[in-house]
């Protein structure tokens, strides 16, 4: 079985044009670009992809100590970057998937043009002079939670992770996409998430990012953003004007207005 | 039938020290005010109720016509702090009580020795020059989904609105309280709540007022918390640093704190 099978690799787009890749979050597939990916069709090649135990991958592609840690999805994403052969790729990373880009990137910086991180975290536990935004108790709570009553978590977790509650169907949907993941896997796939720490891992990265940030958002609040941006050797901080941890679909506008802004102006540059 | 049945008022405290009234929100009861209200038994007569239509009022004085607008609420702050001849007091108001508080003091300031305003919004609804944090379609939104099923509903925004993910056992206390209402005063009551336009009252509020915001919060973010401070004639601000929308059930001793300090200072300066 090939990666790009492993992984339910989509390809749309400009064929002659620079490569960028899409990467969902946690509980997500690769259909919560589909607001945002169209947008860089004419301008670019639209690589999409379902994390292994997600979406369309294959199943019996997931090992619980590979994908243990976030080392195994970005190994992933390497092997896609090198199987398509398309170059340097801009790749669009959403929660998790932002750090996963990131170890990628710190691995082979030469498959990476640049990072777009949205919502990233490095860790979501407060540590001792840095705020994640949940309490170790808390952490635990939430994964255990989750083992006692995964569709219930979902549907208790996912629309507070959207936030919007003016708009209901966005929670829904992420509810639905939730409970569309395999609870085994979901339940690894959130410990490796919400255990990580990926902090030191950013001074590894060179090549240049942008960090997208909702000026709310319960999983990823705007500090952890911010400390991003600090402690990445070149990025710039864009804080939308946004609700909840998933831009992607609640404010898709202005993540297509921010990206399409980051990759001009650097184009300019160069 | 007296207004203390009617309101399921209920005593405890100092009985010879300065009243304090606990007015709690949407979809709550007296309850709600539980980890707050017996920090100031010591130095206060305390006071909890709960507004017509929520926990343990009468239901049968339920009047549409009357409930219909947050003054009829106010209606009834007043006729309790009548009833009870305990002097101007100490008004402790979250969410919507916070404005139905505001709509009392304006109109019985000599029954108000201060407010304290817990997540208050004038208007839920954007505006020219003036945000809300919802949109007209997504406050119909909200309206509309509630009608078409109210305990789907509650069970989605409770938790929402609650925010603290990594503590599921609030957003799940909420959804329960939201559920435990009557649905059909639960709808006339969030319409009266999320439709009110408050904002010109606040300049006829001449009682000293603290608020107290949170630094997340999906239902009154920040910036509303800041419009209430700016447009009241004597008002303090504190930004808690806690998240969501309830922090009396989230962060009471904060809660606590912030009251405590703003009444201590207040009676130093007097």
């Amino acid at each position: 079985m090939t990666v790009l099978t492993r992984n339910n690799v989509v390809l749309s787009g400009n064929p002659g044009a620079p490569a960028m890749v899409f990467a969902h979050g946690f509980g997500c597939d690769q259909s919560m670009w589909r607001f945002v990916a169209p947008a860089f069709e004419s301008t670019h090649r639209v690589v999409l992809f379902d994390h292994v135990g997600a979406g369309g991958s294959d199943l019996s592609a997931y090992a619980p100590q590979r994908y243990g840690s976030l080392d195994g999805y970005a190994q992933d994403v390497v092997q896609i970057l090198e199987a398509l052969e398309l170059g340097p790729a801009v790749f669009v990373g959403h929660s998790v998937s932002a750090m996963i880009g990131a170890l990628a990137a710190a691995q082979r910086p030469d498959l990476f043009d640049r990072l777009v991180l949205v919502g990233p975290s490095p860790r979501y536990i407060d540590d001792e002079g840095y705020r994640g935004g949940f309490s170790a108790a808390e952490i635990d709570e939430l994964l255990e939670t989750m083992d006692d009553n995964y569709l219930g978590w979902s549907a208790f977790i996912a629309p507070v992770i959207m936030g919007n509650p003016g708009r209901p169907e966005l929670g829904e949907e992420l509810t639905n996409s939730f409970c569309r993941t395999d609870p085994a896997i979901a339940r690894r796939f959130a410990r490796t998430t919400f255990l990580s720490d990926n902090r030191a891992d950013l001074a590894r990265v060179t090549t240049p990012a942008l960090v997208l940030q909702c000026r709310e958002d319960v999983i990823a609040p705007p500090e952890v953003g911010r400390y991003v941006h600090e402690h990445l050797a070149t990025s710039e901080l864009v804080l939308l004007d946004a609700v909840g941890h998933c831009p992607n679909l609640s404010a898709p506008d202005q993540v297509i207005d921010a990206i399409s802004a980051y990759l001009s102006h650097v184009a300019a540059r160069s």
